[in-house]
């Protein structure tokens, strides 16, 4: 590697660490956690992302979203079991989830939360976390994850002046430093104030009366297993899932659309990999849930990061920020640490996404509204189950019917094409209908309907049918649900008198089929082309030709 | 009316009253309320769904699944909210829910659950329903609503020997009644044994040390709004929703299939109202929330019921049972309900589903599978939130990637082709690609990366290109995740210094993206035809031929 290569991974090293050093401090308080379990969440895990996972500008450390989800899921914790081991345990919970999907494959899960869905979730999960911390900003003893929680709590707390003043005086140090406009000011302005307000407070009567982070134990990476009771790993694993997911989802997010910035590919297996390895190592080490963080993520691309190297300096950094921090940490007020989370969060708030998604969209834009407003008013788990409900439901609400074409012969080729659109040739005894998509369950219950409507049609504009056959060649895929949908329509024609037959059956559905000896069963006749299916058709039932004039047809 | 079609009418309705009566008694107590609640909701809903809903044949009334659910969301009520008032909140708000489904025209939404997804749910539900009915039949104390729960409590509570000699009794003689192969014997069984023991306990001391329905209030309908406190109306929507969902569902699978039997068509819109005005008269006359139940829908199909007049003699034969069971009722043991239950669900229950599904599609079994575990371990809210999660994962491990074919012209002609499968000609300069189908959330993420593939592989084999041209004629939707990743590919395509173009955008999605000004924001030039395109393309870049060899481009 050149040396001007290191250099830079260097730079971006410690300019990140210095970014890193408050928020890792203040996420962990955000989560219930004590301070120092962000500082060894964003040591060890580093290297292990840096050696297995494949970008060079992921932030990896605690982020503030996943903080507000750990905080939610270690409140349901009895009193008995202490926080920190819980977040152990869900570290090493999010760590074999994500592990598991990697074994399996299953990074396309990531579209699993749908635009709307994830942007709704983080915007509302930013104005939960500054009111979760608006408490402790201004001393007050009010606590709680939901809105009407915080305000009922807030209800019988009153204030600390002093708190407040320490909270008030950071928050206007940290905006001033944005708006001075100069970047350097306004990177080194949070550990700057936090390193001011810990020298203030030790050294000063200033910080009596306001809630410190206290004495902290030996400040050394406490490596050992998590607590392996079965009943806590079970009441954690609901809420470890989410993590999992929201971890994988925006850190894909972020290291994707970088990656396309910087002209590099990325392996979403890779990625996969290197956070799961990442929050084993934190469930290892003293941690936390870990995942990769917009902010610093950005910062790495921006301060020039060319390789993983980048990700080990700032680990050294934070080693060292360790070893410095040990003593004075205990003195620092923790409204300072609000003050930085606040601030932190509330710059990347905006309404313009709910705008654009409502002009675009409305009913995605109300979605998007409702999963903010959820997170507020109720749980995350709630709002994550509806966001992946609602984007269903309207993925549904639009494409539940599938497209099926009836199609006629162009004269003298062997093409088909649809009825509507050609000048085509259709044989009264049997209805061609081309099937545009895959039959999944998201489309699979209006198939019956659509293709009676069809055959329907047929029967008015060209004459009486005795059969159907689907033209399958742009089918894809039948899932359950569509192979039940082909049951129904079977048993639906069958009540007309009409048989159902197949033409041109990828090779994949057809052994699927096969397999469970559907065709068979249902005695569906199968066709290499359609064209062969027609004429096939002609001469197999010349002989029943009398049966058309049958009573019992319709 | 002709009298053949009344006495038709009659006949059905007195036989599907004969299996509600008990059913109805049974469901109230299994969703932990007296018993007499099952009557009053089978009563005056029935009339609302006949004058609004549009199936002859749908049993409606108290089913065993909502009657779980039921009771899950009500074991969560205060102590000072009684399951009474829990139940009347529920019913008017499930009728809510629906009424503004049915105004929102949503019944597509019926598709939100899969086949694995319901068919998991109802096994896994099927099961519960009998291991909590376990305890009644035996005597013991043991109550709960999972499998975990119940066995703990078992644990404490003992056995009542007596309680457990009926149980025993009454599902012995109900097996024998269901073997000894005649209909008429299985279907009055329930009732006669129903009249039996309330007999029996009530003229013998042989009910005594029993469980007892207990003395009820007057059986008059108990006409009156649900009470209408705010705290509680919040508490419960959640688990109404689940209800409304699971009502319209289950309801709308048995219509369907018995419409398409019947020949008749069925509309969902009108099942959606029927549903939504019999909640809402549920909850004002004392009642629990209904839906359509299987087995019921089957019978009344089965006795030759002809028109919704059946549903009105059902509700007028009830009326009659009400005024005959006041006084006895009180005497009827509960283990002989408990038998009812037991018998009625076990005769739903079969594992072939999870075989077929397994032998179809292995993962789509697993999740039928999970999801019937999460029932019983869990809760039926987290096992409808892993049937939606887990049937849109699947779905999007399948399909997220686009399909996008490369195309070029057919010799001599104006059509352009797959490059794959025609011997088509391709201009270097730009690269013609066909989206095959619509770009939403589910494969909208893998869009970048597979056009990108695609310019690849026309650099390498035709040339440097300097544009990328979309045939978007398939394209049906686009919705706002789908419009992101277009977003993305557009900055893709610039950081390689390609322009991205489209041709034939159909109507509705050109009005979309026109309205919110998309196409003049990223400069996209757009196409009538594809051909057009092509053309159009050699003449503007002519001039600029130049950038072709510069230097910034790969």
């Amino acid at each position: 590697m050149k040396p001007a290569t290191w250099r830079a991974d260097l730079v971006a090293g410690a300019v990140v660490a210095v970014l890193l050093i408050p928020q890792s401090l203040a996420y962990a308080m955000l989560a219930g956690l004590p301070a120092q379990v962000g500082l060894y969440a964003s040591l060890l895990p580093l290297l292990a992302y840096a050696a297995l996972g494949s970008s060079p500008v992921l932030g990896l450390g605690p982020v503030a979203v996943l903080a507000l989800m750990i905080a939610q899921a270690l409140a349901g914790l009895p009193a008995s079991v202490g926080a920190e081991a819980g977040a152990l345990v869900l570290a090493a919970e999010v760590g074999l989830l994500l592990a598991a999907a990697a074994l399996l494959r299953l990074d396309a899960l990531a579209s699993l939360l749908s635009v709307p869905a994830l942007r709704g979730f983080e915007n509302g999960a930013t104005l939960m976390i500054a009111a979760s911390q608006l408490p402790v900003l201004l001393g007050s003893a009010a606590a709680g994850f939901t809105l009407p929680d915080l305000a009922a709590s807030a209800l019988h707390g009153g204030w600390g002046l002093r708190s407040a003043a320490w909270g008030a005086a950071a928050v206007a140090l940290l905006l001033l430093a944005r708006r001075a406009g100069s970047r350097l000011l306004m990177r080194l302005a949070p550990l700057a104030l936090l390193v001011a307000a810990m020298a203030l407070s030790a050294l000063t009567p200033a910080g009596r009366g306001v809630a410190q982070v206290g004495a902290l134990p030996a400040l050394s990476l406490p490596l050992g297993l998590p607590p392996l009771q079965g009943a806590l790993w079970w009441q954690l694993l609901p809420s470890a899932a989410l993590v999992a997911l929201m971890a994988f989802v925006s850190s894909l997010a972020v290291s994707e659309s970088l990656a396309q910035r910087r002209g590099e590919k990325l392996l979403p297996a890779a990625e996969l990999r290197g956070l799961a390895a990442a929050n084993l190592v934190a469930s290892l080490t003293g941690g936390m849930p870990v995942a990769g963080s917009f902010s610093r993520s950005i910062l790495l691309h921006e301060a020039g990061a060319h390789s993983r190297w980048a990700l080990v300096f700032v680990a050294v950094f934070m080693a060292l920020a360790m070893a410095l921090l040990a003593g004075p940490l205990a003195h620092l007020p923790k409204p300072v640490l609000a003050a930085t989370i606040v601030v932190a969060v509330l710059g990347g708030f905006s309404l313009q996404p709910y705008r654009e998604a409502w002009r675009y969209a409305p009913a995605e834009g109300l979605l998007m509204a409702a999963v903010s407003v959820t997170v507020l008013a109720w749980s995350v788990g709630a709002a994550l189950a509806l966001g992946v409900a609602g984007s269903v439901a309207l993925l549904i609400q639009r494409t539940a019917r599938p497209h099926v074409a009836r199609i006629g012969r162009v004269p003298g080729t062997h093409h088909f094409r649809n009825v509507e659109r050609f000048a085509v040739e259709c044989r009264p005894e049997v209805v061609g209908l081309r099937i545009d998509e895959s039959l999944v369950f998201t489309n699979a219950r209006g198939l019956a309907d659509v293709v009676l409507a069809h055959v329907r049609e047929h029967r008015a504009q060209v004459g009486a049918p005795q059969r159907v056959l689907l033209l399958m060649a742009p089918v894809n895929h039948i899932d359950v649900s569509g192979l039940v949908a082909l049951q129904e329509l079977h048993a639906a024609l069958a009540a007309e008198g009409l048989r159902l037959e197949f033409s041109e059956v990828k090779g994949p559905v057809l052994d699927r089929l096969r397999a469970v000896g559907w065709l068979e069963r249902h005695d569906v006749s199968l066709y290499l082309s359609h064209h062969e299916g027609i004429q096939a058709g002609e001469q197999a039932l010349r002989p029943s030709q009398a049966d058309l004039d049958a009573p019992g047809q319709l």
